[in-house]
């Protein structure tokens, strides 16, 4: 697989330096903890927002670092967890005294990172929470997490929480309206070709010409099955009735009922994982929208685009996620990032 | 190759009506004309501004009508020139008291149709000028120009030409506008791997294991050379030497000498060719970026993610485009279009 690398070793660094430099005023790159951080955070006024996860998976999350959204992203390596020192020291770096609210999605690396920098930090004072991630109904376990895996529905815990942030909301009310929008949100995702990472040099997967993987994790974790290839209407259609017919109460929700009804308004995400042409992706877009509508679920608003991927995979994932008038607003609230996706 | 695809022949109608059903009240799709366009034009405030082109180069164009850019997009199939018929139809819809500006990328059969269809509408009294773009430095003639090729620089002419004609600029005023940055503005693009249009089933081109094509076109056409795989950092900078040494006067400027130098201010887009991650992207914009600073280029502004593309070709192109204070503030000026890249 040929790529735009030099030293695979240097590739998370030399993209990081790539985004602070083509960002000035915006993002800062503290190498130290592979750190993209806001040029204005930490600040009084609001609570620090900081999301960890592996690297891969851009624009998730070194490329919405900035207003409105992250105060920063510590990524690890491709496709691993971040070091706990990472965590460690780029919650030093962006603590206020509002606290700081962690976002994991939900990987056990990740976690585990988490939790025990969550150890040190506490006992140095630092005020965290941490919200888990975990909207992919795809399989209830897998090969990295316990539980869900938290993919692309990420992106409305993000902005909902990174816009009342901004307006200066609490620690704990953060938390609450992040469990909230979690709960909401559920995605599934399929995969047409595996991805190679760069200090690899090997696919994580093949699929033969004919072989889709449906229900892909985002770094190539086994999904519902590996079936024939059908047409594009046909996978929607598979992934929207996993995603409707799903009851399972996720974090911070008791409710076990679908993510939406005849009536209930949503948010329709169709995001690509690195490799499928945005062409494909609104193509995928119509179908599932008319066969939403169909059923009487009003789309609210449309995003089409890469949002959380895996490197250079062909796929893409649907995510539903419900709004209210209290999510719109949020929704809808200005962002001054790199990648202008919301 | 795997494609979201249904029915190979409906891939340009089902996508088209993709984009209309994620942003109603931004645009319409008028089936007939392969037309996607700004449901509050024609305005007799405003010039129109229309771009045909073929598809498979998403978001170009049909992604980036709407306020501020194009009042309609009417591609033709994948690499295909719209039909005469397209063009005739869509202006006429989009006729303005104030006129219409066609936008055309310099290849042949987009020329054919574009001059064929303005002898029609000349002949029925609506007024259209017509403003070519061939920013691409990599060759004098191609397989599908007579002359140098439009590729991602078109952005740029679009943004500053779009600004203007909402601010109630004549017709001559954008056609000499656009051509001011279309002589600003060049580009240089190499592919790592060959596309798959939906209808053909097979590679427009193949390259081995360790080849790359330098200088490439959008619809895989030849570039420079045939070579062996590089780093990222040495693609760039043959790239960016080619781009810096170009000396032609291209269209609309007699100027014979290169894009910028010491002290010019630049914008620099790193754009996708479809296949290759932003991750990559940034990676080599970062490269890029020091070394036009190395040069005593300052840049002004980053244009980093997908603009024109092939499909799901993996490669990127690089553009400079040069910028002064009106250009500046024209770049910067809102719009409101379904793909969220300027």
């Amino acid at each position: 697989m040929k790529k735009f690398v030099n030293d695979p070793k240097q590739f998370v660094p030399e993209m990081l330096k790539g985004i602070a430099l083509a960002n000035p005023g915006l993002v800062k790159y503290v190498p130290e903890f592979n750190l993209i951080m806001r040029t204005d955070s930490p600040s009084s006024n609001r609570v620090s927002i900081i999301q960890g996860s592996g690297s891969g998976h851009e624009p998730a999350h070194v490329m919405i670092v900035g207003k409105g959204m992250l105060d920063g992203a510590c990524p690890g390596d491709v496709f691993a967890a971040p070091p706990m020192d990472y965590v460690v020291g780029a919650s030093k770096l962006l603590n206020s005294p509002k606290g700081i609210l962690h976002i994991v999605n939900n990987y056990s690396g990740d976690r585990m990172a988490f939790e025990m920098a969550n150890e040190m930090l506490d006992a140095d004072g630092v005020v965290v929470k941490t919200l888990f991630v975990d909207d992919d109904v795809a399989v209830q376990n897998s090969t990295w997490t316990v539980g869900r895996r938290g993919v692309a529905g990420n992106f409305f815990v993000i902005k909902a929480v990174g816009a009342a942030a901004e307006k200066g909301a609490s620690l704990d009310e953060l938390l609450a309206l992040g469990q909230r929008v979690n709960a909401n949100t559920r995605s599934m995702g399929v995969a047409l070709s595996g991805c190679t990472p760069p200090a690899k040099g090997q696919p994580i997967f093949t699929l033969a010409e004919d072989e889709i993987e449906m229900g892909v994790g985002i770094h190539g974790e086994p999904g519902r099955a590996r079936k024939k290839l059908v047409t594009a209407n046909e996978m929607v259609d598979e992934m929207l009735a996993a995603i409707l017919s799903d009851k399972k109460p996720t974090t911070g929700d008791e409710r076990a009922e679908p993510i939406a009804k005849s009536g209930d308004e949503v948010a329709l995400m169709v995001n690509g994982l690195g490799g499928t042409p945005i062409s494909e992706l609104y193509l995928v877009y119509g179908h599932a929208h008319q066969q939403l509508e169909k059923q009487g679920i009003k789309i609210w608003r449309s995003y089409v685009g890469e949002y959380c991927t895996s490197l250079e995979m062909a796929g893409l994932s649907i995510t539903l996620s419900r709004v209210d008038d209290e999510l719109k607003k949020l929704y809808l609230s200005p962002v001054d990032v790199p990648v202008r996706v919301f």
